[in-house]
């Protein structure tokens, strides 16, 4: 039985999964009430203790693998989370270890989806392939080698941060056009938006207030035919097929996976995204990249990923005592 | 010892390298004059064992790695080279195999300069790095934890094809706007003649044709303050510069290394690219990332790249028996 544990600005999910990947338990806590990190990870750990006294009494906890914005994977720390109230390097993987006697693995979300993927979902198998996730923001997880590509300071597969344009749209970043600007629920969003201003059509998202507008709605009313909601799911798969043409050239992978809120939009997202990747490929590769929507279960994805990192780290241990 | 193959469109190159990488022997034939391949492969293989019979008569072949135009790593071949007289597919590991009884790595010349500058350069002991090669094209190798990267199909790596301007210069390749079409050897020179189209400058590169214009050509102008020639370095520097910014947001390297003709332009090349490289960083990345030049010697550096080749592979089977 191993932990895994999804660490996101508003809640913290946790779970425990058996070895054939069956999530035994699941819970949640806040993340935003505890101003001492302390606090918040003993809450955490009691939850994780008391969930297991309850599935499995007598069976160890053989490992943790948490999933954490701005986490790095060498130092097992969240470092300068934009989303978190805590602020500067947080030592996690040492405060956790305080509460539990196994291996603790910490990455970043995206890339406990990518080895979850591997693990648990429809990358089973494969060597060389990218999730990339779709929600408020873009992240990726780059798999090569059947690795994780962690780079050679953990921060790795930023690929919400290549550039479509540099004189494009404002990012958190502090930078320019970055490719998360235009795609992940945000990005649409802001096209539907810009849209809006320079055309004349009509359209009921006219009648919605950019609070109010979420990803669903804009597929609700492209699938009805909304000029507008339909062009910005086309402008959206053009921005990230023609970007992705750039990554394939990088690590020419076998499948890239689209995971979150916008990939939930189905062919709506997925058939520009295939057609615009597959126009900007060179010869060499094309007809041969895949892009597919993830495996996992939506509800259990982040606690199945971070659980994997784990899983993962555990048999690689006794790989390397054979 | 073993021996490093290199196959270039006019010369193949090869030799034999002691394990302390020294080069025991080094020659060179003609890639052009055979319109059989097996021919071809009958002189090349003649001319290694005459140099090992005349350095080392007692001294087995321990290994050939062999550096060429779109060599895939995974099939032992070469594909489609458009440099190369042979078309289609040619099995050049099972042709060679059959005059020597020793394993055989093939990939293409930049994977052989990376692996080359991790195993005898300036890339000993790093895990995550990259080799671009800058000559008629731009080639590349990427490195990420201690391994090449080839990718699912056997093509990774091929960042002179990432897009720097989807309306720009036409491109080898079919497309356009790509990397090595604004740097590379050929780069730099459409660069000179664009500015020379543009602008009004006075320049002593008025007088000189394309075809006679060579990039140390451009590097002696510019040392002499010609400002045409500057500003056509500044503008490579800039283009490979914001461009590696989206690279390094993938796998994240510790260092770049520049090898080949334009890189021998020194300071004039890699000030502008680190400048323009460290602007376009996500902060994270900031003051990290490095970019070097290659530690190999010019001349024995495609040989060495390619012995590296079956060094790593005669040490990785060795590892796996332990």
């Amino acid at each position: 039985m191993i932990a895994g544990i999804d660490i996101g600005g508003t809640n913290t999910k946790f779970g425990l999964i058996d070895q054939d990947g069956n999530v035994l338990f699941q819970d949640r806590i806040k993340t935003a009430v505890h101003s001492k990190f302390e606090d918040y990870i003993h809450e955490l750990a009691t939850a994780i203790k008391a969930g297991a006294q309850q599935v499995a009494p007598d069976t160890p906890i053989r490992g943790i693998g948490v999933g954490a914005p701005n986490a790095n994977y060498y130092r097992g720390t969240i470092e300068h989370a934009a989303n978190l109230q805590w602020k500067g390097i947080v030592p996690l993987a040492d405060i956790l270890g305080t509460h539990f006697d196994a291996p603790i693995v910490i990455t970043n979300d995206a890339n406990a989806a990518a080895m979850g993927e591997m693990v648990y979902g429809n990358a089973k198998g494969l060597k060389d392939f990218i999730v990339i996730t779709l929600g408020t923001g873009l992240g990726s997880g780059i798999v090569c080698n059947g690795q994780l590509v962690h780079g050679f300071d953990g921060f790795a597969a930023e690929l919400g941060h290549v550039i479509v344009n540099p004189n494009g749209r404002l990012c958190g970043c502090g930078r320019k056009g970055c490719l998360e600007t235009y795609v992940s629920a945000t990005g649409i969003k802001r096209t539907v938006y810009k849209m809006l201003a320079d055309h004349l059509e009509m359209s009921e998202l006219r009648k919605i207030s950019f609070d109010d507008l979420s990803t669903r709605m804009i597929s609700e009313y492209a699938l009805k035919g909304d000029k507008v909601a339909k062009d910005a799911f086309e402008y959206t798969g053009q921005v990230l097929g023609s970007k992705l043409a750039d990554t394939v050239a990088h690590t020419n992978p076998e499948t890239i996976f689209l995971f979150g809120g916008l990939a939930m939009a189905g062919d709506l997202i997925f058939e520009p995204t295939r057609r615009h990747l597959e126009k900007n490929l060179m010869t060499v590769y094309r007809e041969k990249v895949k892009i597919e929507p993830s495996g996992l279960p939506n509800q259990s994805a982040p606690i199945l990923g971070a659980g994997s990192l784990v899983i993962n780290h555990l048999n690689y241990q006794s790989q390397q005592k054979v």
